[in-house]
């Protein structure tokens, strides 16, 4: 391939020329399936580099509006959960050089700031609703276990670490329905927590301090609908399943 | 005065040459006195229009240090605790042709971008160390008590609002010894938590809920030495006094 007519030449340009590109956004897309958390990557074009999705602010569109461009271009979700949780804004943030060559982006001649202030916004989404879609400038586009990440491009594994710490701080505020099958039992409730947390949970405790908390609402049904040792099934009560839709760019 | 004798302009363009322009800082800052929540504001050159301080972010400068500068600039403090809280991205945030108007800055020919994102960081501050001061571009700085703002420049009012709004969420994890005299007593201390939570609460509960925290250490001697009635000193254990120091601009 003549590395001009490399899908990154049109795409930086169009870049280049309608959005700001002093600041990006990166997006932590949290998905919960067998028991692990898992965050959504892209592998870029023609490379074994991995990072996260991520992308520009157009000129005339509110942030949290990118971010939800964003999010919901490589998931397919149209209504996602979505939180804005750190600007990542260190003078050298990652090896500009080392990053650049590893994307095999050929970017000369291309108008490009010298250094860009990233803000980080993570996604809660239903796993199983999720069709992961690459974009132009890389190959493919799948959930990693959030224990098996791997050395990523950018500054991409730190913002994940930051992101990870944010939804932990936040654990009883947050919507976590979203990451969950609907309805739930509390064993898969108890595996996310632990999964967030990153520690075991003592399950007597656990489901008592769940129970106390009056978010829930048991359901008449078990998980199958046989057996007696079957858990219950159970919802988030309806205060805690407030979504956020990305508005419209304004 | 002619106006390109304005000390905005060359101000304004030192700013355009070596600052990133499309994201700001605004700097909420918090203070505590007469049983008062403060903030401290600027009143712009030859108005009588108050804006919250801000800036921008040098080219090789990180946004922590930049905020940094900002709040030391305003109150002559180089110990203060800093906490990024959100960004303020919409697409119009404010009525631009009025708040410019309002400011009466001449900008024209100057090159401005249309549209900027604001960083917000509050700061916690010692009242009684800090000498407010107004820059290039302002006649006044001084306290305002929360509750008796003016409609102030831009968004800033609703930037407050949102400031306050996290200070209050996470009011048990913030160092609130930065905004009490040291030592202090559990009646300063209570009072504190009610101007940040903008209600009233009952003291016994307040002094059992402090006393229970383990946070507070009790000092031998009281507010004044003389009285038996007088209230007891108190400190922050030293887990709750840590200081962010604004970095050296890398």
């Amino acid at each position: 391939m003549n590395k001009y007519n490399h899908p990154g030449v049109p795409y930086f340009q169009h870049v280049s020329e309608h959005c700001i590109h002093y600041m990006s956004i990166d997006g932590v897309i949290f998905g919960f399936s067998e028991n692990q958390l898992k965050v959504l990557l892209l592998r870029w074009k023609g490379t074994d580099e991995w990072s996260l999705p991520g992308g520009f602010i157009y000129k005339l569109e509110s942030v949290d509006a990118a971010a939800g461009r964003i999010v919901q271009e490589r998931t397919g979700l149209n209504q996602l959960y979505l939180k804005q949780f750190h600007v990542f804004g260190d003078a050298n943030r990652y090896d500009q050089a080392d990053t650049w060559q590893r994307t095999k982006m050929p970017l000369e001649g291309i108008k490009w700031s010298e250094r860009t202030i990233s803000i980080g916004y993570y996604a809660l989404v239903n796993y199983s609703k999720v069709t992961p879609m690459p974009d132009l400038i890389t190959d493919e586009c799948r959930w990693w276990n959030i224990q098996d990440l791997p050395r990523l491009l950018f500054d991409h594994n730190h913002i994940i670490e930051v992101a990870l710490h944010s939804l932990r701080r936040e654990l009883n505020e947050q919507p976590l329905n979203h990451l969950l099958p609907d309805p739930f039992t509390i064993p898969e409730l108890q595996r996310l927590h632990e999964c967030i947390l990153g520690t075991a949970l003592d399950s007597r405790n656990f489901y008592k301090k769940m129970l106390a908390s009056g978010q829930l609402e048991r359901l008449p049904e078990r998980r199958s609908g046989t057996s007696h040792k079957a858990p219950y099934l159970y919802r988030f009560q309806e205060t805690q399943s407030g979504e956020i839709l990305p508005e419209p760019g304004t």
